[in-house]
């Protein structure tokens, strides 16, 4: 614990993740001397509940961050981009929950549980990894350590609340008009930006953000990069495909993996059970296993449907399900802002 | 053609399968000249209306089927296990849409696009593969042609219908429900006969079937067992994980495969343009590729998102797909029972 209680500047403060950081750190009792919530000048002025006490969202400014010793930021690369440089020059340590900074070398990319040792590298910035990427890496972690990882072709199942509060409001939307026989608004789903945007309700849309021009999706190379990023390894294969389902909160993923080495089922289902920040709730026989409705407001990272692979003889299977506002972004943040406090306040 | 019209008998009319196949039968003229719906007890007396008359429903019994050239079951495994030797003996020939007899070696497992040679194998009954099955191998038969198939990996997006009517509107009430913060019925999903039941509106339900000893489900073996026995090669490795999504109609597929050849992109997707009962719907950049919603309704199956894998150079990702309830189940079954027709008619 710090020694002197911390100021912090929340960026995207009434954003579908901002909101789940402020609740994060009061439910986390955070050492906080003064809280600034920064938001467009759009959002300014919006009041926001924080420890029974009503504050102001303000315009992000430069001179905002004046003072500041933690600044969260989740309200998008291009904002991330324009005021980490500044809040970082008035002295803030800048933890970004956007894709802005995660591959800069001089970044650290961090999941507690997974690299947090790696925190105190950091000149300024310290990057969040994008939601699917924090779970699969927290699920995989103990396998990397007791038996090595060669290669992960995983399949996504992504709720709308990765694409903010208006994509659940879309998806709410679309599913009473298509209850009713009509169709409803179609402005945000697959990507708010593109141009053509299809029905989320009652249906699955194989794209999670841009095309890249080898024909996976930024998303599905994020996946990539991060994952070798954070363990270290570029010699980890991984393969993604990134599909959006018609579910609020919670992402899923079926996860096939290779190991270096030959297991039992039983030494990898222990070494789950006693990785950090998994819960393994696997018994297929008692139809047990994670579902996204299930972790809503849960912070771990659930694992089930563990199976040996009947083909290859280090192949693994799991599901792996989160709650992608809490652990995929919001908690994710906290904890590394947690581990900041305590050297900022020395 | 046949040079004669044939009787044809649907057990389980009144099914969300039954109903596509009545469909099915209207739509492609099939030569009927009489055609007797058959269902349980408790479905018997109904009304259903084909080519503009009202065609009243009789209850199965071995008898129903005197005269009957060509009958499809799709009313559960165990009902097939009753009446098709019935159906049979009275020399019928069975296409049967349920998992009975799908692995028995004297049963041809048929995908008219992929072994419709087999057909004329039959010893009176012929299996339609599952669902999930149909869609993989109609897409993966061009690649197991041009370039060779040694491994496949699939996890499913799988729509409500695949477990009937009843489990389509336990979607529809869940989700009315749960959109005015209520709890709708739970009787069906995952899986009707089994004990628990979760919500599927605004989930993902990681189990399809009843689960087998070796950790995988029923489906997922399914998957596996029929892909090798339609292809007539066991050395194909595959790997399934099936998940049911909130999707009325339309199962999706995310398929990685190893080839036997290295190949060129433009070739595996002129090899996929020209492969039989296939449309490609493929284009990132332009946000082109299937979803359930749009091939409801439709005969083929559909492909997209194909890329190179970044890993493995005889990689390949594919985005698979298909109407389950057409060429998923009934389209399938009737395009079977055309080609018998033409020897039962000779």
């Amino acid at each position: 614990m710090p020694s002197r209680d911390v100021t912090v500047a929340v960026l995207g403060a009434t954003g579908a993740v901002g909101e789940q950081i402020l609740r994060n750190l009061e439910e986390r009792s955070f050492p906080i001397r003064e809280l600034r919530l920064l938001a467009s000048a759009r959002s300014a002025g919006k009041k926001v509940r924080f420890k029974g006490k009503e504050v102001e969202v303000q315009e992000a400014t430069p001179e905002a961050f004046e003072g500041v010793d933690i600044a969260l930021f989740s309200a998008g690369g291009g904002v991330s981009e324009k005021f980490a440089p500044e809040a970082v020059k008035r002295g803030a340590v800048v933890i970004d929950n956007t894709n802005a900074f995660r591959m800069n070398p001089e970044v650290p990319l961090i999941v507690p549980e997974v690299n947090g040792d790696q925190i105190s590298q950091h000149k300024g910035i310290i990057a969040n990894p994008n939601c699917s990427t924090i779970q699969m890496v927290v699920a995989l972690k103990p396998l990397v350590e007791h038996f090595g990882l060669e290669r992960v072709i995983v399949s996504t199942y992504q709720a709308v609340s990765g694409s903010g509060t208006r994509a659940m409001e879309e998806l709410a939307d679309q599913s009473r008009a298509a209850l009713e026989g009509k169709e409803g608004p179609r402005n945000i789903m697959p990507v708010g930006k593109l141009t053509k945007h299809y029905p989320i309700a009652f249906n699955v849309l194989p794209q999670c953000d841009v095309a890249q021009e080898n024909g996976f999706t930024l998303e599905e190379m994020k996946m990539v990069r991060e994952t070798n990023k954070i363990f270290g390894d570029d010699t980890i294969g991984v393969t993604a495909t990134c599909v959006r389902v018609p579910v609020m909160r919670g992402h899923s993923e079926s996860i096939y993996v290779e190991l270096k080495k030959e297991f039992e089922l039983s030494e990898v289902r222990d070494a789950l059970r006693n990785g950090k920040g998994i819960i393994l709730q696997d018994d297929i026989a008692s139809q047990e296993y994670p579902m996204p409705l299930d972790v809503v407001g849960r912070d771990e990272v659930f694992v089930g449907r563990v199976r040996k692979d009947t083909i290859h003889p280090r192949g693994l299977n799991l599901w792996v399900v989160c709650d992608n506002l809490l652990k995929g972004a919001a908690t994710n943040a906290v904890q590394i802002a947690e581990k900041v406090a305590t050297q900022v306040g020395q």
